[in-house]
């Protein structure tokens, strides 16, 4: 396995390129910000999502009665498809419809489904076509020439660069693409963050990250209970528990409710929790935006994602010669008229 | 500068050598969940928090009519020692009493202030007495011997996993000590996460950190403008901006509060701000609790940073064999009686 970590950094992809560059700039045009690069960026590095990977959850408005709507985007293959295809079974049986959230922790998680689903007198059924879904699937072992590409294409240039650094003692890991302390490799596949070791890869726990919430192994959780990242992100938990998304737009309804006071967060009364008015697949949500995310193969993110490593706009003084994969939000916004 | 890089691992502390091990357990005991580590730890492995360093911000209440106090706790020298002088005669002067809580951006900060503080013309005159505080400041230059000596004590064993690791390009770093994505290692020093480069420590941004605003360089802020994290650690901001403290109590009180809709999670209206009645030292407050950490040098630490790099605990299948800086928030509560 050990020949392509060593391989030719001629295999660089032109996204590669344009992290290993820094562009020379005329001493009176400012380097731009991670936002101003992803604002100037083509349409065509924008990816539509298609609603059918949207999961859209209407919860009770709030006290001055404005509608609270959280937009979350389901992974793609190969990750998670099992607890995924359950999910679209709640969806349409309308499940949620009349669950509510029922736990906030801060730093840590904000957790919704059935309150009583714990009580196994009292819960919700679940409806027929549910899967029982193995802990092999938390992660993706990918055919070996893809993943071979993968880490040709994105990480032989920097694990290269990494051996040099730690031999010279000088600098951390400069670009996403390179290890972390969770991992040996992290970088994206279809505009979501992953991390692997050699032989595997699965999705990280990031801000806003939606899982599924399971009881004790062997359990794995069926998906109709969930829980989207509102702290810093909780990378033990990967391998450990299902990622299945993203909030991709309201984001705020979610962090920035009540904390629980009970045990790890729950709320301790009915009266604390907030309606699930409806849960539904964006496909079934009439009047929907189509949201587009910023393609992680185009040269924009490259640029992107490089600026998050290398702040070099006006108010920094230092970059930082490195970044974590969660500190490199793929942008997300409603496709632009 | 090499040489102790590669020092040995005799001269470890007994705290890293609780790091390294991993005692063996009956198979009838499960292993210790990181807040059990905590709640089982000796009241000698606690370190009170003089009154002097705290930091009491008093919003006002709540729509309930309850109220919302915020605890800091500000850094040790030699960090940030220059705005947190200016923080105290802020604080004398009880100069941020019927100022407000001015932005709250979602994954981000939650800063408070003068709202008028960018008004020339109408901003708040500042109390006399304020340093202007070099860039220089953002780290810190211990002597080269206490340097030499703490690289000695934490990562020398560290640094020598990686080199193997990285050759063998099997596992990322199995437990704090090592290097990160921003910085060739990282650890606590006196209850405070750190980073640095081999000339250099600097505070790290974590959630719940405490900052201070500042204009663009070469302006590094006063210390009346502060900001608190409320996401995923934003640690392209080490060394940009100074680091003063982190919230040790009442956390939800910053990262439940509406976002702003205005540029950068600004509020567009006087009345969305939340007032803050006064800001005070905790020596002046009266009743105050006695706060406490768990001493970063203890054995109970090095249990706790381990068992969050490494969950044995029953709901955990894949221990993750390593954790950044900042998913080792350091335990901080009010003495037990």
């Amino acid at each position: 396995m050990r020949s392509f970590l060593l391989g030719s950094a001629l295999a660089l992809s032109p996204a590669l390129t344009a992290f290993a560059e820094t562009p020379a700039r005329p001493a009176t045009a400012p380097a731009p910000s991670p936002a101003e690069i992803v604002a100037a960026s083509p349409a065509a590095d924008w990816t539509a999502i298609a609603p059918a990977d949207l999961l859209v959850m209407d919860l009770a408005a709030d006290a001055a009665g404005k509608p609270r709507r959280v937009v979350i985007q389901l992974l793609p293959p190969p990750f998670s498809q099992g607890w995924i295809g359950n999910i679209r079974t709640l969806a349409a049986a309308h499940w949620w419809d009349g669950t509510s959230i029922n736990r906030a922790q801060d730093g840590y998680v904000v957790q919704w489904g059935d309150p009583d689903g714990e009580d196994k007198a009292r819960a919700k059924p679940l409806p027929p076509g549910m899967r029982v879904v193995p802990q092999s699937e938390y992660e993706a072992q990918p055919d070996p020439k893809s993943m071979e590409r993968i880490f040709a294409r994105l990480t032989d240039q920097q694990i290269e660069i990494n051996l040099q650094q730690v031999h010279d003692a000088r600098e951390p890991t400069p670009v996403i693409g390179g290890g972390d302390n969770y991992a040996l490799a992290t970088w994206f596949i279809d505009g979501w963050p992953v991390a692997s070791k050699l032989e595997t890869i699965w999705p990280t726990h990031c801000y806003g990250t939606v899982g599924v919430g399971r009881d004790m192994p062997p359990d794995t959780g069926s998906g109709a209970e969930l829980y989207a990242v509102i702290g810093h992100a909780p990378r033990q938990l990967d391998r450990n528990i299902a990622v299945i998304g993203r909030v991709i737009e309201g984001m705020e309804h979610l962090s920035t409710l009540p904390r629980g006071t009970g045990d790890i967060g729950f709320y301790r009364t009915a009266a604390e929790r907030t309606p699930i008015r409806a849960i539904r697949i964006g496909a079934d949500v009439p009047g929907l935006p189509t949201y587009e995310y910023l393609s992680t193969t185009s040269a924009s993110f490259a640029r992107y994602a490089d600026a998050r490593a290398n702040r070099r706009d006006p108010f920094y003084i230092r970059p930082a010669g490195g970044v974590d994969i969660c500190n490199v939000p793929v942008p997300v916004r409603r496709r632009q008229p």
